[in-house]
């Protein structure tokens, strides 16, 4: 017998009354009992990302919508920026190349924010730039980037604001609209709490100017038919119907934990995260800008990241994330992302600390979790 | 109190046992139990298709499965046939559109199957086609294409035949690769029984060789990222576990039936609804190539098509479709597809004689249920 928990940045999750509503019986979605949950999802929705825009809902992972917001606002050739500081915003980059799109790209050491001064620039040196894309957290080096100040800047050009939101949703702060974000985009398996399968993004006015003017090419991801559907509380095409049920649940879930309630949760859980990595003698990857959503530590010297990993799961049930691409076995990544709380956090370092110790860290034990208790006394 | 019984042509019933596994804890992808159930999965996806080919799995719609045939296996301005005898068939037209291909088309007269000779013809006649693009069971009307002969013609030409075998796969005999049918494109929420999310690419070799040729942007839906990855039993991007867990189970079930007992049951439930409506009086929309997946029937002069379909819905709480595009209003489809058995037809005719009668139709009560009985008996 072993319980099993997951600490990773997606999947995350799923709350048991989340998790009940998909074993009922599947409805049809061309029906007024889907049309009214539908309708409460899509206001759910802009509750989340805090917009008065619509958000279009897709059958897809994540990276569907990133490619959903090039192949919809864009045309062969534009120019168009892509911050580059991880995996995820690597992401944008190769979605680009494919589409024929010319990518400025600005690459900025894994790990780092980027330095919005450096947008600002780059904005003016380029000219004619068509959309920035950049990361509210990127997933792979546990960083937080400043949309705020990024939007504030691009706000003043003819270039929209496109944000990756996958991992950052629900977990840090994003007023799409007070920061001028024209596009976010985000995911169903992160702070939305439910299975991975749906994708979400809000388009702004300033961005559907530029939808009605782009050539690329694109049918199942179409930001003007899944429009013209939604203003039928319908969609253009069999949607996921029981995970929108789920999100339902979900929506409900975080309306009335209240999105200040769960932004502060995800603070203090990754406060508890640092303090207790920092009180084992570890070191964060991204300590200048750490993300609320998920913890990036550097894997100490002598110690196999891989391995590390490996024995939390196959040992003690505990699933964290290692590395990715040139991170891989350098970094692992514990998330408190979604449905966690307190406890979960808890398991995760006492995992952490035993695993260490058997890999042969030199580790005090119940250090780590003292020290996170210690900031999760402070509610 | 009102039960509900689904009968739409997707989405179709779940079963008990393939929901529940959807509400037990989810577990993350890239996990030796996860990629033990997809490994399971694709091979019961092989033997459902009936190839020896990989299937790719996409967490999207049937029509994201559409488009990326298109978008895979072409380049700008290739010249494709495309058989248009429905709503389904005129979709692959759409997305050729929309992506610079250069569409031929064959149009069928909706109802009609499409002449096999007709599709001989036009590739003599027109030269230097890419793929031919058909479907084995057009939804829209109940219209089922004979392809193994399609099969027979394309096999010698240098172009591929793409099927859309959305709603018929698991409800009618598909050999693709007895047939030579290059890609079978499928969905999650059909003859397969589990809700919307997942979409299904069989690729051939032959097919192979356009991918590695296509130059039309893609990335999401990249076959050669889905094999690339599916060779290590992953996925290139977080798939809908939840709905390949499902999946896993819906295949066990199919695998324990048989394909030749499922199709069977198809069959005999098909022969019994159109014994039924036609004891009715009324007349199937179809009846030279009618499809064992759905029944189209032409909604009798004088009585609402829309009010029939809702008072079924309203009144019985019998889900069946209406019609769709230039046949709204005009006729009525019956599906029994998928998790369906004797009783879920005996309901459905039941409640159509019910609202045939309360709508004004002059119905004898009970004349359909005694014919699909009739029907029924001989197993």
């Amino acid at each position: 017998m072993q319980k099993r928990y997951l600490l990773a940045p997606g999947p995350t999750p799923v709350p048991p009354e989340v998790l009940a509503v998909m074993a009922q019986p599947i409805i049809h979605h061309r029906t007024p009992e889907y049309r009214e949950i539908f309708a409460e999802v899509n206001d759910g929705l802009k509750y989340v990302f805090q917009t008065k825009n619509d958000v279009l809902t897709f059958a897809s992972s994540g990276t569907g919508a990133m490619e959903a917001a090039t192949a919809n606002l864009l045309s062969p050739g534009d120019r168009v920026l892509v911050v580059e500081g991880g995996k995820f915003g690597e992401r944008f980059r190769e979605i680009g190349e494919a589409y024929g799109v010319e990518v400025v790209p600005i690459v900025v050491e894994w790990g780092k924010p980027v330095e919005p001064e450096v947008i600002k620039q780059k904005l003016k040196e380029e000219g004619n730039i068509k959309a920035v894309f950049t990361t509210l957290c990127e997933t792979s080096t546990g960083v937080v980037n400043d949309i705020k100040a990024i939007g504030e800047i691009v706000k003043a050009e003819e270039a929209v604001l496109v944000v990756d939101a996958i991992s950052g949703l629900g977990a840090m702060e994003l007023r799409s609209d007070d920061w001028n974000v024209d596009v976010v985009v985000a995911g169903s398996q992160k702070g939305l709490m439910i299975p991975p399968g749906l994708a979400f993004v809000s388009v702004s006015e300033k961005a559907w100017n530029l939808v009605r003017e782009s050539k690329l090419p694109k049918y199942y991801f179409s930001f003007l038919k899944a429009k013209e559907s939604l203003n039928k509380t319908d969609h253009p095409f069999t949607p996921a119907i029981s995970l929108v049920i789920a999100l339902r649940e979900a929506l409900r879930k975080m309306k009335k934990e209240g999105l200040e309630n769960i932004l502060g949760r995800h603070a203090r859980l990754a406060r508890a995260a640092r303090a207790a990595v920092i009180a084992l003698g570890l070191k964060l990857f991204a300590p200048q800008a750490p993300s609320n959503a998920v913890t990036a530590v550097k894997v100490p010297e002598g110690i196999d990241g891989l391995a590390l990993v490996k024995n939390m799961r196959e040992k003690y049930g505990v699933t964290i994330a290692g590395g990715q691409s040139q991170l891989k076995g350098k970094i692992f990544r514990i998330a408190h992302l979604g449905y966690v709380d307190t406890f979960d956090l808890i398991v995760a370092i006492s995992a952490l600390e035993m695993a260490l110790s058997e890999l042969g860290y030199k580790v005090e034990l119940g250090a780590g979790v003292k020290a996170a208790e210690e900031v999760l006394l402070k509610r």
